[in-house]
């Protein structure tokens, strides 16, 4: 069933939080922002594009580790505010190595996989 | 494994995104945002609680539709600047009567299960 394009809160937000889900495991791997510019980019290209507040400046993941996220699917909430990309990640989501951001309980336990050695990758 | 607890990124934000995902189907289900405060009675009750920024105050999912978040695992990421709530969910997670608040494509597809009316939920 093919409705109305949903409504974005960029006029309230100037940017909105995008939640990267994992297509096949439906394992959440990281939640990063978006402005309408890294939105258009990502649909563009087909490959995850973020806007960083900290460096005021949108990237695309993965640009220098090659842990690019392939986006197959995006959803709007309800309110328009937030989004989700689920996608198929090379390598690891997390610049720590493992397979999600979300790799620890709140206790600190380790709940997800370690994929690769951050020395490796970054230098 | 157990480590140190996660330092949470409270002191540079007021309030973190919390990402709500089905504990089962791993299905996400809405994002919302948290306080120190809302994460402790989140923690402390086991029901997850959230923080509105337009009402300005704490509150508890299902308060008033009855559909309660039992939350099983509380996860952060790698800048303890997002959290993710492994949850089981009564009835359903959006005010609109879908499972999902994520339950549109960007295009405008309807992607997620309709499994209560809101008529009859909200008056």
């Amino acid at each position: 069933m093919s409705e109305t394009e949903p409504r974005l809160a960029f006029e309230d937000n100037e940017y909105l939080p995008a939640v990267a889900q994992d297509a096949d495991s439906g394992e959440v791997l990281m939640l990063a922002y978006v402005t309408p510019e890294a939105l258009e980019r990502t649909r563009e290209t087909g490959r995850a594009h973020y806007y960083s507040r900290s460096r005021d400046e949108l990237w695309e993941k993965g640009a220098t580790s090659g842990h690019t996220q392939h986006v197959e699917e995006i959803r709007v909430d309800c309110d328009g505010d937030a989004l989700l990309y689920l996608i198929d990640q090379e390598g690891g989501a997390c610049h720590t190595g493992y397979h999600s951001c979300f790799y620890r309980t709140i206790d600190g336990d380790v709940v997800s996989e370690k994929v690769f050695d951050p020395d490796d990758v970054y230098e």
